[in-house]
């Protein structure tokens, strides 16, 4: 465009505005149905739908590994994978601050269309508002995804049966020590990433060989402790975790002991927890590591009857040294504006 | 809920983030398909669906005649229906400054759970982040809709045919000028509220009644003659409209002279243009007037061929003198954070 800034008007609705969406917007999320620019976007979908949101806040809004938009394209193409349902469309929203350098903007929109295309989906619908300097920090961005269900009962937090197998399909904490390293100054010695990718192939892949997955949730806010806490809860079981076996990276090791941080409260932005029957197990890891995102999948821990030595909703952390400790769920914030 | 205050950690992903949800989304969105807190929202539809999404960033978030909270039900509901389509799902993202009042925004998600009610619509996903003070301004929220689709081709920006009737459902400007109103401190003689309302079961009444129409838009950001304006882009055709036709408040045509605004500029939140052949007007209006949204409802125009006095894509007034003028698009930004 030819303007070097985000001007107040680009969010009047009126000529600018358009503008922003035809130069911007619909050159970078090409498809017939974003152009048609109504009010709404008129979709074809078979069966029953998976409906997911997310607003994205990250903080920088560039990082190594990723941006806010790739952050937002994957992160609610995630979500609705976690059904076990196939993200066909999606919708964004941004609110940006008056005065965001427009080759800012213009980086992060290219970054949601190639990882729109990367995932599959399309980018159908959209609104853009813009706020005067100091009323938001430089852009917020929420998505919506919906997806075909593949099956139903889909994979839920409520299936984790006792006995299950709990699958991890890669190294934790990766997002979260990168954002933070970057906030923090943080001179690392060995660089961190984010892991921002989109899950979907792999769930596909995993959905079509084992019919049997009872549940997959991605570890993003509050990491693997808290979101087992919450299938545990939600499923009315106890899960434990070997300790020895979650993979971590050394970087974010390293980070983690620097700043004094638990991997295993840390966000991600590209991994999923695959709860299976213990028979499935080997399969479903196989077919992970069939996919780059899933190369480093392996068995963490085990669901547990409640009542032997766990109480339903607990999770418990087996250490190298034999000992068993309970891990909680997230309390307080370790950093805002993660995601 | 216990605190006050929103505090950071309310947007973590863990424990408080979790209270946060049930206490106060979940006890005012209830319904079972929310209940599950899963990633994503498990939904049934019926054939083609519209899918729209908007950012909502009003300052102030709350003013006669509504608050953040229903325009946000309320604007996404509209350009679902704007498509003819009947909506049936919400999706809803907070963006929280941290500090906000917990009273505040329990009114607000009430006030979203009873306009969900009104319209029919359930609000089945969520998020909620929460940044520091200063990185946003109180409380935007961007919500989703998505809806089923009556008829295929819907009615669309670019079904305006030359001969149509160009019909309003009610007065313009009350929104805009409330807001405005608000903000500048003006101590306006007379009352004025927000429009803010459902046009869903009007819009569901217009399409059972008349299978013809060729378009419906809702006039909000940029008003009429920036809606006028987009519509006759898209079909191709100009559009004129009679001055003395257009239904205007009298509390808001005295705030717009005293302020200098034209009505014709200002949003809308519960007001609908409707494009249908002349010999299906009355019907349209009648069918309009039999809802209280709707009880205003006027033509105000007519669709031309372009080519005679006008080009394809322009929108004229033709004023009580006689006279007439070509109605362009809003250029500059009349107040940001209006919706």
């Amino acid at each position: 465009m030819s303007d070097n800034y985000i001007l107040l008007d680009y969010g009047s609705g009126g000529k600018s505005a358009q503008r922003l969406v035809s130069q911007v917007f619909v050159r970078h999320f090409a498809n017939p149905v974003l152009e048609t620019l109504d009010d709404a976007a008129l979709l074809h979908m078979n069966g029953p739908i998976a409906m997911s949101t997310d607003g994205y806040t990250v903080d920088p809004i560039e990082f190594p590994g990723g941006d806010i938009g790739c952050l937002a394209v994957n992160g609610t193409v995630n979500d609705v994978a976690m059904l076990g349902a196939v993200p066909k469309y999606l919708s964004c929203g941004f609110i940006i601050e008056e005065g965001l350098p427009m080759d800012v903007l213009e980086r992060i929109v290219a970054s949601m269309g190639n990882a729109a295309k990367k995932a599959g989906v399309l980018i159908v619908t959209g609104d853009t508002k813009v706020v005067p300097k100091g009323a938001a920090d430089k852009l917020f961005i929420t998505t919506t995804g919906i997806g075909e269900v593949q099956r139903t009962p889909a994979p839920s937090g409520h299936n984790a049966k006792p006995g299950d197998a709990v699958l991890l399909s890669g190294s934790m904490g990766d997002h979260g020590l990168t954002i933070m390293a970057l906030r923090e100054g943080l001179p690392l010695e060995m660089e961190t990433r984010s892991d921002c990718a989109p899950l979907n192939h792999m769930v596909a892949a995993l959905m079509q060989a084992i019919p049997q997955v009872h549940t997959l949730r991605d570890p993003t806010r509050g990491g693997l402790a808290t979101t087992l806490n919450e299938i545990a809860g939600q499923s009315g079981v106890a899960i434990e975790v070997e300790e020895s076996q979650v993979p971590v990276n050394p970087g974010v090791a390293a980070g983690c002991a620097v700043l004094g941080l638990d991997p295993l409260y840390l966000a991600n932005e590209g991994k999923l927890i695959c709860i299976v029957p213990q028979e499935f197990a080997e399969q479903a890891l196989a077919t992970m590591r069939s996919f780059p995102e899933g190369a480093g999948a392996v068995q963490v821990g085990t669901v547990l009857e409640p009542g032997k030595g766990l109480q339903q909703g607990q999770v418990a952390l087996r250490t190298p040294m034999g000992g068993r400790r309970l891990l909680g769920m997230l309390e307080g914030e370790q950093l805002p504006r993660i995601c």
